[in-house]
Formats: structure tokens, sequence, C-alpha cells
């Protein structure tokens, strides 16, 4: 089977400012031993797809950090010109890829998740990239732990194909992120997975999905198409993106395809969605605090104490997420980060403070 | 009459980590208005006492930023090889003043204080000033607004002299910091002020002092001073303090001394304690924060948020103060920065917090 990974890198990761900018977005912070989100994807999936059968999708802005930090090739990379959603990255990605390989099995992986062990995670892309070879479109769902409202769910029917303990089943529906309730009302069911993100086809099925789904996008990916490998590719391109709709993948086209599966991670998965991830992979001292750098505290409890220089020292709080990183210090209740994004807009807005973002 | 400043440089100012450090205590760094305590202390009493007979008692470590800072000449400087309390710092320069000018007055000042209006202190001084040159020990008290147990306090008998609306006492006896019971019943009374650590006296007089209730040291002053100008000036210093001990001038001497007033301090009076001092020297904001420097905050109140570079951002945070200055980050709650002094002493106990200090 011809394996190619399609590593996802348009993060913006607002949610780990101030550590992570909007020129270096989560997935290329080190913020778990001392490699990137973005190297880790790369080398859990190396043994299926090696490097030269990777392609990073990224913001053309990325493209020099992507060749430093992962010694990617110019031929590894696909460039955006512009943000858009899951959708066009993936089509674009399909398009280059099929003309590479018209064989070609695409493993999309978001670049900004942790996911342990690596074996079981092969292993299901194993099964994943089985049932794609049959011509399903084929996702991971995991299996939830909690009622969460952050994620899409996944509703899942019978069994379509089983090696050990992986299965790949039908793929019934997929809900938007639910409210609490609903959320409750799956976790009980027992039917629903949590969606990754992350995906398995051929590319010629993904192509013929967007041709049904998303005709006109479609046709522009056609149009583009021709222009691959000549002068004209780099401006088709742009042409392309001004056109490209923003949305997900999920919206334009997996919540409408038929030949959907879904494969039961095996596997730990967290998209390690902002600062309170980290109490979820590194110790936490005898009195729940998480620290990374040299911190010093005083009745300190349940805080997340991060300095990537300098020296922290608290004294008498409880519950806080205090990051200081590079010119920018973050002071946060746990529960109010979830207001972080409106304060980044905040920060957007005044010309002061902009260059910290 | 032959006024002369003594501006004591000695404090640590430990309780301004981190923005003040080790190598740059409280009375060097610009807290308020772009300059330091020492030069608003130093430009205070310049009406009185010209640059010319100011002098500032520091240890010698920091005889370079007097100079850079200050524009102080070097025989404005009197150098303490070692950190001892204010009664040898007082004395070393009584010696000094008395071989310049054997009729001087001395107005001590400790550096780290904020005073205002300017015109009431000056008055203050020369009232002051006044009963110092009929041979009293002069201190300024200032009248308790709260029960504050971090202050001596002075216990005050007759009028002694008055001009104006500015008195000097009769004082009966110095007390020492007292429980909140005993600050109460000081508040209460009427006849309590709190001790300001300012003093004025003729030379002459506070060396006698010396000699009656400190005679080993006032012995070893002596000898000193036979070598004042010479070349064994500098390791006669060093002896002079290897054998002073370590105590202040109100324990070593005004408590147990009878000639003892004390003006009653018509100025407002502020040591600057710790940063809970900015919240009454800078405006609040609607939320009651006190901001410096360049911030950014949602749900954020009654909290100190002092920048001195880059930028704080904060989130659902209340009563905390938090300082970025430097390599180093401190968020306390309020209430707990009684215990800075204890976390300072865990990271100087640290090989690699050390040099944060």
């Amino acid at each position: 089977m011809n394996l190619y990974a399609v590593l996802l890198c348009g993060g913006k990761g607002e949610r780990f400012w101030p550590k992570s900018r909007s020129n270096l977005p989560k997935q290329f912070v080190t913020l778990f031993g001392g490699k990137s989100l973005l190297e880790m994807t790369s080398e859990r999936i190396k043994e299926l797809c090696p490097v030269s059968r990777q392609l990073f999708v990224a913001h053309q802005r990325f493209a020099k950090l992507l060749i430093r930090e992962l010694k990617a090739k110019q031929k590894n990379l696909i460039l955006e010109p512009a943000r858009k959603d899951t959708a066009p990255a993936i089509g674009l990605s399909a398009v280059i890829l099929s003309r590479r390989d018209p064989e070609a099995i695409m493993v999309v992986l978001p670049a900004d998740h942790i996911i342990t062990p690596k074996r079981k995670f092969l292993s299901a892309v194993k099964v994943a990239a089985v049932l794609a070879q049959k011509g399903y479109l084929v996702t991971f769902g995991v299996v939830p732990t909690r009622a969460d409202t952050g994620y899409g769910y996944i509703q899942y029917g019978e069994e379509v194909y089983r090696q050990g303990k992986i299965c790949g089943y039908r793929v019934l529906e997929f809900k938007e992120k639910p409210d609490l309730k609903t959320a409750e009302q799956y976790l009980k069911s027992g039917n629903y997975l949590w969606n990754s993100g992350m995906f398995v086809w051929r590319v010629d099925m993904i192509l013929e999905a967007f041709h049904r789904y998303m005709p006109q996008f479609y046709q522009s990916l056609l149009s583009f198409s021709q222009t691959l490998g000549s002068q004209r590719e780099k401006m088709a391109i742009k042409r392309l993106y001004q056109k490209a709709p923003a949305i997900s993948i999920d919206y334009g086209v997996m919540e409408k395809a038929e030949n959907v599966c879904v494969v039961r991670a095996p596997f730990i998965w967290d998209d390690v969605g902002g600062w309170l991830a980290l109490a979820r992979h590194f110790p936490q001292d005898q009195n729940g605090n998480v620290v990374k750098g040299l911190w010093f505290g005083k009745n300190t409890k349940d805080c997340i104490c991060y300095a990537d220089q300098g020296v922290l020292a608290t004294l008498g709080i409880t519950g806080l997420v205090i990051v200081r990183s590079g010119d920018a210090v973050m002071v946060a209740e746990k529960n109010a980060l979830s207001q972080l994004k409106d304060l980044l807009t905040e920060i957007a807005q005044d010309r002061q403070g902009r260059k910290f973002l």
C-alpha cells in the first residue's frame, strides 16, 4: 500500500499564548520534552510513512521554519498562500499527491496532537489503511472519557472490519460540538466517539468526494492541477485560495459522505487544546502544581507555573496558570482561560500590544 | 546653623523584589515618576542642605551607582565595608562630619521614604534644627492613621517648643513594634506617634550620646577618627566595622537617652514598605487595579500589575500583586506578601535561584 502522511500545520495555537505566537504556532513550539508537537507527529508516523512520504501543509510564512526544524525538503512542503480551513488544505494536498502517485493512500494528521503509545497508533493506522484501500473514507474516533462540549462527536453503527482488538465501524452521523446535556447523552449511550480530526483515504476517493460534495471547489482544484509543475503553479495556488471556501473537511465532505468508517482509537489521544493540557502530561508536585522552568513558591496550590527563561516566584495563590515566555507574562485563573481568545483580540486592537501576539 | 544631611542608603529593599535586587536596593530603584527614592530624598532636603552638604552613607558596592545616579562627589560618600545597622552608620558619619565642622547639625534621613509636601517637611526640619541647636536629640513622629504593628512607636509628653503649627514634644518612651492589641491602645490614647527613623541633632551631642550609651563603640570611633585623612583610614574603617555592633540607633542610643524630643510631622510620610505602597501613590482604575507598564486584563480586580518591560496579560484574577522585572516574575496574593522574605531566603539557598536576587 502506498501510504503518505499529510501533516496539517495550519493551527494558530492561540490557546498557548504567550508561548505560542502568531509567528510560532502551537505545533512548532517545544512544550513537551524538547520536541515540537509537529516533530513528534512526524516521528510517530515515520515507520509507515518515512519523511520522504510526508507532506507538510502550512501557511507559506512557515516554509523556512519547516525546512530548518524538520529538515523538510522543498518537495515535502505544500505552502498555503492564505489561512483557510482543512477542506482546502486537504483538497490541495490530494490533487498534488494524486499527480505524484494516483494510488496513494493519504493519512491526514493534525500536527498538534499528542498520541501514545506509538505502537497502538500505528496498528490503528494500518487497520484504517485496509479500510481506505477498500474505498472507505476513514476517520479515527476517540472513546469519550467525559461529557466534553469542546469536541465534535461521531455516532457509529455496525462493525465493518476488525483486526485483533482494533475495529472499524460504519459512521451513522457526525455531530457538531454539543451542549452539555447532549454530550452527557452521547457519553451514556456508548456509541459515540470524539472526532479526532485524523483521516485515512485513497486519494482518488477523497477527490471523488470533493467532486460530489464541494463541486465548485473541485472544479477549481481541477483547473489548478493543470498548472502543476509549470511556472504558473504559484499564481494558480493563489487563485485557488482566493476562491476556496474556509470550511472544514468535516463540514464540507465528511458529514455528507456515505462511505465513511470510523476506527475506534486504541491509543491515548490529546489535542492539547490549551495550557490546562500541561497538567495531563507533566507530573504534579504534592500540592498539585505543574511546573516547567525555574520556580519557587510558598502556599501555592493547583497552579501551572511555566517559565521558559528567568525565574518565577509565587506566594499564596491557588488555581492559577502563570506563563512567562519571552517578552510576555500571562496570569489567569484556570477557568478564565476560555476567555484568552477575547483578551488576545483586545491586545490585537492595541498598537502597542499587537507586537506581542 | 550649619545643617548637613546624612542620607542613609543601607536598606536592602527586599520587599520590592524582583524590581529591587541585592545590587539595586529599593532606594536606587525608580518606582515613582522616573526618579529613585534616593534622588527624591536628596532633592527634598536640598533647599536646606545643598548637595555639597549632603552625605550618602552606603555599602561600598554602591559607590559607582551613587556617583553615576546622583552625581555625588567622592567627598560626599561614606562607604561602609559591611552591612551593619543604623547605629554604626550614624556614628561613622558623626565622626567624619565633626572633623569637617564641629558645629554641624546632622539631619539623618533614610533614603527610601516618600514625604509630601516638601514645604511642610522643610518647616519641620527647621523646627527640629532649633531644638537640636538647644542640645536635644530630635526625632520625627508621624501621627498614626491605623493600628499598624509594623512600626515602632514614640510616647510623647509635654510640649517643648512650637513654631506655628509645628510642635516639638519631650519623648517619654520609645516602644518597639507592638502587637495588634497594644497598637490599638496606642492609637486610641492619642499621645503615641510612629517612629519615622529620621533624626536631627548636633554632631557633638550625638557623639556624646554614643560615649554614654555605646561606650565601646565610641572608643572605636575615637581610634578611627585618628586615621581620618591618612592612608590608614580605609583599613581603619574595616576594623571599625568588624567590631561594630549591628544595632539600630533607636536601640543603641535613642531608647536610653534622656534629652530626646519628637517633632510631630506635619507632612505625609510613607516608608514605602513594599508593593502594596504602590496602591497609595498611583491611581486605580475602576476595578481597583493599579497598573504600571503595558497591561491587558479581563475580569481583573484589586490587583497591582507592574511590568517594567514586555506585556502583562491577566484573566479572571482578584487581589494579586504581579511584578515582572528583568528576568523575574512574582505573583503573590496581597496578604501573602508578608512571606516574601521567607521566599527570598529559599531562593537564596538554591544555586540556580541565587542569581535572581
